[in-house]
């Protein structure tokens, strides 16, 4: 055994148990979403703390720190995913060394109790429930940049850049600014000139068990593993897993409104999918799960949109939906259910939102994110601002903070995600541009072949996704870096046609 | 501050820390139970052996030792609670302080494989699956007997005391002996002289959704807080608790068995309430928690039997069962349902069986047990002599090992367990003549007045739960020891009556 291999082994034994930690906290994060009662959520938020401390311990040794600096500085021998595994160890050793396990411990406290303060909040449209921990999830992500010993420019381009490396502010305006000049024209034009979209059968009742027959149907059409999967119910659905092994989706269930869930389905699906496909190798190596939020929603969004609010995807699911929900659609043919899926009306829940405005619901937060984090402006503003922007941009009245600023799980601390699905979003449309070269996309989606779309995935995006940079990522795919003219291109092309506008601009 | 305030408070500082780790593994458990995918089971099993360490090492220590001993030595100062809470501790140190961790972890193992491949085994109905694990289960029960210090008479015996403290298998023998003499000849009487009782319509379909509704009454009506409950559902339905404001209920529906639902979850709901009402105090000082299953099993089996199938019960739900059936059971009389849902006949399956046969299926696994425990029979032997008791008490065939000795749970590793719910029935039976006596039960429970029962066991029976050994416990509620002529009294009388029977024996 080479000095590096004992190194390894000596740095995964010690990963084994930090992993095993995690998964459990995990686990407790689940439980907490999806089982656990009112009462037992404080207990709980203090017991995911007390893991937290060990976690911290184990990754807070001098023979950590030794094991991951020297393995990082000479990798000599180093397979390319350990090498690769070894690089994030060290960039989030940098990250959180100067982390004490007081200051860690507070932050899982105020992290897992700003969590229930703000679901009590959303419950009764009560911001002030949620404006102390709010404001502390704020001072806990400013203090976690603020203890590193390297900075970017603002606390809110750190943050920016730990999702997607090599993001900042600047980078994010320059993108947000092109989607915002040809997505509002468009939304626009689409107001004035477009054509009726029938929609009043998008609120027949559709019992929630059919509802969920549906959602299975759909997790397996998309080519997830069964016996490696979970699906149940919660009030912000997510995708999360503990290993490739234990994949678990979340969805909500409106009876009146199954296309929610149907939507909600697909995008989640497309994470789990990504979550159960990552090489083995990578896993084995502690080198997999370190793509970034944005590939991750590149994905999710891409079956939820490119896929599923595609004509031939409608064409595919109309029978077994029409056969599940007992006869409720047999009046409505394929062309209405795909023009009622896509109807471009700016509301005001993002989770609800079009494929046209979404990234609009995104801006809204980015620019308050941004303002808040850089301490430009306070929590007690936000609800007004918010209310403000979502006048400005969409048009629309906000009526109150639970469909407002507290319609989000995010904000409960994870400051500088909400770009992703706007990132991920134009990575889709640009991986699906080049994915299109090599078959026959929609072909496939019409047949039912979503497995072809899967494959494909698997090997030129998944396996490459936690070894490589967003940069390296997409070029090594597309050939190109990220350009949002794709993206752009599809919804111009999509929505002109849909709605019969005249010229394609 | 004295000496043994200081002592209590360094104690406790570690206590809260092991009990953090056991509510996590506890949830981790029931995740496994009620939402973990097939394939996620085997590292979920590694990953809570790992946590189980943790435990290990927090209770493996010289200073953990010295407060256990030095504070059950010379308990000055302490409260009643406290004083009980360290004799506890200072048991289980004794049972567990030659464990060494690698023991400790190979058993996690262990137990967690085991109920990974009991779970295939009784799914696929192949014994053979689970043979190995079966035996791996039995030898390291026996080991964790082994490596103590003192020994009972037989290794089931140590089990038997752990489960109920002063048992063992002379008194069981005695005890089963006892149900024996009256319960066999009573259900001889039954299939002899019995009337016949209407059964029809006990399979009419009743929709999940349905009898979910049915089951979250039910527990409202047993008493228990809604924002300290979740009610799930598993395959073999179980209780557990993590803290008195995080219980779980989980139940299993059939939607041609809506009889089987209902006093499973009765009897869980049982179980629950306990897990709610125990004293705060005991819950600060450690102390909660101690009393034994035969116990706990008293409390379950007492709403499931004593007032779930009693007469005044049926009547009082009867017109939300109406309600919430849809029609279903719109023809059938209150006597009628009372009468079938006390149908005397014997059956395969433990959780299904009346109440009358219930203590002769335990009475099969008390001698299983016994021999293959003590090592008298192995496991290869289990199947051939479970289905040979299963002729000679109870005169059926048993048609497969998924209906045989593969249906309970309990023989993944809780051996001497069943026996608890032998006792806990007897228990039930004394208890109810002492509540009798203070106030009006049947009467209570014709009006739905069953918060008069749960504030009456509250005081009474949760109180002093973990304070008592089982004998000190029974004789402060009822004044004399376990009399099992109450419980033999209370069969005959309620099966002579409801079939009819001539004379009273």
């Amino acid at each position: 055994m080479t000095e590096n291999e004992k190194k390894l082994k000596k740095l995964f034994s010690i990963l084994n148990e930090v992993d095993a930690y995690e998964r459990c906290l995990g686990k407790m994060q689940f439980d907490l979403e999806c089982c656990a009662p009112e009462e037992g959520m404080e207990q709980a938020g203090e017991d995911m703390a007390t893991i937290g401390k060990r976690v911290h311990a184990l990754t807070h040794t001098k023979t950590y720190e030794k094991l991951v600096c020297e393995l990082y500085e000479n990798s000599e021998g180093l397979s390319e995913a350990q090498k690769k595994g070894i690089e994030h160890l060290y960039e989030d050793w940098k990250k959180e060394k100067n982390i004490s396990a007081k200051l860690s411990y507070e932050m899982d406290c105020a992290f897992n109790k700003a969590y229930a303060d703000w679901l009590k909040a959303k419950n009764t449209n009560d911001f002030s429930l949620y404006r102390d921990s709010f404001a502390s999830a704020i001072k806990y992500n400013r203090m976690l940049v603020e203890v590193r010993d390297e900075q970017k420019k603002t606390v809110y381009d750190t943050l920016l850049d730990d999702y997607e490396k090599g993001g900042g502010i600047e980078q994010l305006n320059e993108f947000f600014g092109a989607l915002k000049k040809r997505i509002v024209p468009l939304m626009k034009k689409i107001a004035k000139e477009g054509k009726p979209i029938r929609s009043d059968f998008m609120s027949r009742p559709v019992p929630i068990p059919q509802q969920e027959a549906f959602s299975r149907y759909l997790l397996e059409l998309e080519g997830l593993r069964k016996t490696a999967l979970v699906l149940m119910t919660t009030e912000h659905p997510f995708t999360d897993h503990y290993g490739p092994t234990d994949v678990r989706v979340t969805t909500h269930y409106y009876e009146n409104n199954f296309i929610s869930n149907i939507f909600s389905t697909l995008h989640e699906g497309g994470h789990a999918l990504f979550m159960q496909n990552e090489p083995k190798e990578l896993y084995d190596n502690h080198a997999a799960d370190n793509m970034t939020s944005a590939m991750h929603e590149c994905i999710s969004r891409f079956y939820e949109n490119i896929v599923g609010r595609s004509e031939e995807f409608i064409h595919f699911v109309m029978p077994k939906l029409k056969e599940l929900s007992g006869g409720t659609f047999d009046d409505i043919t394929e062309r209405e259910l795909y023009e009622a899926v896509n109807i471009a009306k700016p509301g005001l829940i993002r989770m609800e939102a079009d494929e046209l405005s979404y990234c609009i619901h995104i801006m809204v937060r980015y620019e308050l994110e941004k303002a808040f984090v850089n301490g430009e402006i306070t929590v007690d503003e936000i609800p007004a601002l918010w209310n403000a922007k979502y006048k400005e941009y969409l048009g629309l009245d906000v009526p109150d903070d639970s469909r407002g600023c507290l319609q989000d799980v995010h904000w409960t601390g994870m400051f500088g995600y909400f770009p992703s699905y706007a990132l991920g979003n134009a990575y889709g449309a640009q991986i699906l541009n080049t994915m299109k070269k090599d078959f026959d996309v929609f072909g496939a989606i019409k047949e039912g072949r979503l497995n072809e779309i899967a494959d494909w995935l698997t090997e030129k995006v998944f396996s490459i996704a936690s070894l490589k940079t967003p940069d390296e990522w997409i070029k090594a795919i597309t050939g190109e870096s990220l350009n949002v003219d794709y993206y752009l291109n599809y919804l111009e092309e999509k929505f002109t046609k849909l709605y019969g506008l005249r010229g394609n601009k």
